[in-house]
C-alpha cells in the first residue's frame, strides 16, 4: 500500500510529517512526535562525490527517520491500549534515537544494548530518562534479552518493526529533491542488521514505480571485513562469526541479522553491489573525512571506505556518487577518537 | 554598512551563503566556505515556548553561524598573503567550530584551550586535524597565549573578531522566518563572552532599521551565579572572580570578557534584561530539557533556567518566547552526564 501512493515532490522546509505527510498515511497529524528532523544538508566533496549529512538529525543519528515514524504511527495504539513504556534493543545508535521520541512523546522507555556499547552513545539514552541494560553476549542475545524480559512494556525493536525501516524512505526522498528532481549514480551506504539498506531501497522502489526515476541509482552496501554477513552471502561465501569481533566500526555489529535474505533479494532487485573493507582502510577514510570537516563515527567512514575502494579498483569511473554519512562523530568511543589526532603531517 | 542593506526574509532552504547572501557582501561566492549550515529546527514546547535548534549546527554548537562567516571572509585575504594557518582560543565550542571549518578550507589551525576544557570537545578538535594547547590559568591566560604565542599563523581569536559575531545576525533572520514574519515576545540566550548576544542582537537591530520589525523582542541574557560579569555590571554591582569557578556550564567561562561594556550597552538599546541562575536550576533545568527529548550540554540549560526562574517570579505571564539551545549533549563532560541518569522518578 504505502509505496503504491504515487510520490509527489515535498519541496517545503519542515518537519519529515510536513513535508512527506502523504507519504505516511498511516501517521495521524494529532500523534505525530517531533523533535526537529528536518532535510539533512547534502554537501559537494571532490570529484562527483556528496556527502548526505544524516548524523545532522536531531539525536545525531540517521535512525531518527525511524524512530520519528515508528514513534508517531504507534503512541495512539500504546495510549488505547493504556501502554505507557517501550523496550528496545540497540548497539547504541537507535536506542538513543528511540528514547528521545519516546522522551519527547511522554513515555517510558528500557534500552537493552551490547555490555561494550559507546559510552557517549549510553550517556545519551540515560540522559533521556530511559533505563539502560548492558547485556554480555552477541548482539542477537541483546535482542532476545529485550524480548524475554519480565519487564513490562511494549517491544518495539527496530530490526523487527517494518515502521522504523519506512521512516528511512524519506531518506531517498530528500536525496532526489537535494539532486534537483534525479538520482545520482551511486549510493554508498553503511549496513548493519539492514535497516538503513531496506528502507531506503524501499524509498528508491517507490521512486521508480512512481516514475519519478527510469532506473535505481547503484547501490553500494558497505561493511567491514570483520562483520560482513551480507557480502559473504551476497558472493555465495559461507560465513562463521569470526572470533575477534572488534572492529573499529562499533555501530556495525549484526553478524546474523535477522532481515539477511530480504536485505540480498531487495539488493538484487536493484542490481546493487556489496563491498567489505579493512581495518586499515577504514581508519583512513574516517581520517580523511574528519580532516575534510565531516566529523562522523568510525562506522559511518565505512561508506567513504567502500567509495575509495572501489575507485581504487575501478579507476575513477564510478561518477557522480552519495556518501551516506550516518553517525555523529560525538558518538564515538574516546579511545577510537585517539586515532584522529594530529600526527604533524596533513593526510 | 552592514545593517545598512535592507533585509529581505530569504525563506530558500539551502547554506547560510545562499539564504543570506545580500547581507553579506564581503563575502566572495567562491570562497564560501560550507559544512550544511542550514536553518536549524525551531521546535514548540508548552505554553508559548518555542525551542530553537542551534545545537544541530554541523559541529554541534551555535559557534558555526560566526565560523562560516569568518573563514570564508577571511580565506582570500590569507591566500592573498601566503598565510595557511590560523590559531584560535576557545573553552571548546569556538575551537571545534573553527577547526571544523579550517579543515574543509584546507588550512591548518591551532586551538587554545582552558586545562580543564571537556573531553568531547578537545577530541573534536584534535579530530579535524587541528593542533590543541591546554592552558592554565584564566579564560583570559588562554586568550592571551594564542596571541603571544611564537607559533606562525594569523590570530583570528573568534571573541574579538568582528566577523564572527556577524555571521551570528543569520540566528534573528531565521526567527522571524521561521516565526512567520514576527518575533518572539521574548528571548532567552545563554551569556559568556557574547558572541552569541553581540552577533543576535545586531541582527535584531537590523530588523528594526529595515521595517521588519516595529520593536525588539524582549531579551534576556543569561548566566550562571558563579560567572555573572554581565549580570553584575547590569546591575550597578562590583563582581570578583570567585575562587571557585566550577559551574557546571562548562562554555561560560568569562569572567572578565572583554566586549563587556558594549554587551551593556547593546542590551540597553533593546531594554534588555540579565538574569542568573544558581547551579541547582541549571541541573533541574537541564534535566527538565533532556528528559523532553533535547539533549543539550549544560550551558544550554543557563537559558531555560532563566526562563523557568523568571516565570516563577512573573508567574506564567512572560508570553511566546524563544530558547536558544546552543551546544550538543553530546559535548558534555561524562562526569557532568551522570547527574541526567534515569533515577527511578519521572521528572
Amino acid at each position: 500500500m504505502l509505496i503504491e501512493s504515487s510520490y509527489e515532490g515535498g519541496g517545503r522546509r519542515g518537519s519529515l510529517y510536513k513535508r512527506f505527510s502523504k507519504e505516511y498515511p498511516y501517521i495521524t497529524p494529532e500523534y505525530v512526535v517531533s523533535l526537529g528532523e528536518t532535510e539533512t544538508p547534502l554537501v559537494e566533496g571532490e570529484r562527483g562525490v556528496h556527502f548526505k549529512l544524516d548524523y545532522l538529525l536531531p539525536t545525531g543519528s540517521f535512525k531518527d527517520r525511524g524512530s520519528w515514524a515508528m514513534i508517531s504511527a504507534l503512541i495512539p495504539h500504546l495510549f488505547g491500549r493504556g501502554l505507557r513504556k517501550i523496550k528496545e534493543d540497540s548497539s547504541g545508535n537507535a536506542g538513543a534515537s528511540v528514547a528521545a521520541y519516546a522522551a519527547r512523546a511522554g513515555i517510558e522507555c528500557s534500552i537493552y544494548v551490547p555490555a561494550g556499547a559507546a559510552g557517549p552513545k549510553t550517556d545519551q539514552i540515560r540522559g533521556y530518562g530511559a533505563e539502560l541494560h548492558r547485556i554480555e553476549g552477541s548482539r542477537n542475545d541483546v535482542t532476545k534479552a529485550a524480548q524475554s524480559s519480565a519487564e513490562d512494556g511494549a517491544y518495539v525493536g527496530h530490526i523487527w518493526h517494518p515502521l522504523f525501516r519506512d521512516g528511512i524512505r524519506t531518506l531517498a526522498y530528500e536525496m532526489i529533491e537535494q539532486m534537483g528532481g534525479r538520482m545520482p549514480e551511486s549510493v554508498f551506504l553503511p549496513v548493519s542488521a539492514g535497516t538503513l539498506l531496506l528502507g531506503f531501497l524501499a524509498g528508491v522502489q517507490h521512486l521508480r514505480k512512481s516514475g519519478a526515476i527510469s532506473s535505481p541509482p547503484h547501490i553500494v552496501a558497505c561493511q567491514t571485513e570483520i562483520v560482513s554477513p551480507l557480502f559473504h552471502r551476497w558472493m555465495g561465501l559461507s560465513y562463521t562469526t569470526p572470533a575477534s569481533t572488534d572492529s573499529l566500526a562499533d555501530a556495525l555489529v549484526s553478524h546474523d541479522p535477522p532481515l539477511l535474505d530480504r536485505m540480498v533479494a531487495s539488493l538484487k532487485e536493484v542490481d546493487g553491489e556489496c563491498v567489505t573493507v579493512g581495518e586499515g582502510e577504514l581508519v583512513r577514510a574516517w581520517k580523511e573525512l574528519s580532516r575534510k570537516g565531516f566529523f562522523v563515527e568510525p562506522s559511518s567512514a565505512v561508506a567513504y571506505a567502500g567509495l575509495k575502494k572501489k575507485r581504487e579498483s575501478q579507476g575513477w569511473g564510478i561518477g557522480e556518487s552519495v556518501i551516506v554519512l550516518t553517525g555523529s562523530g560525538l558518538k564515538a568511543k574516546p579511545e577510537a577518537l585517539r586515532l584522529l589526532q594530529h600526527d604533524g603531517k596533513r593526510v
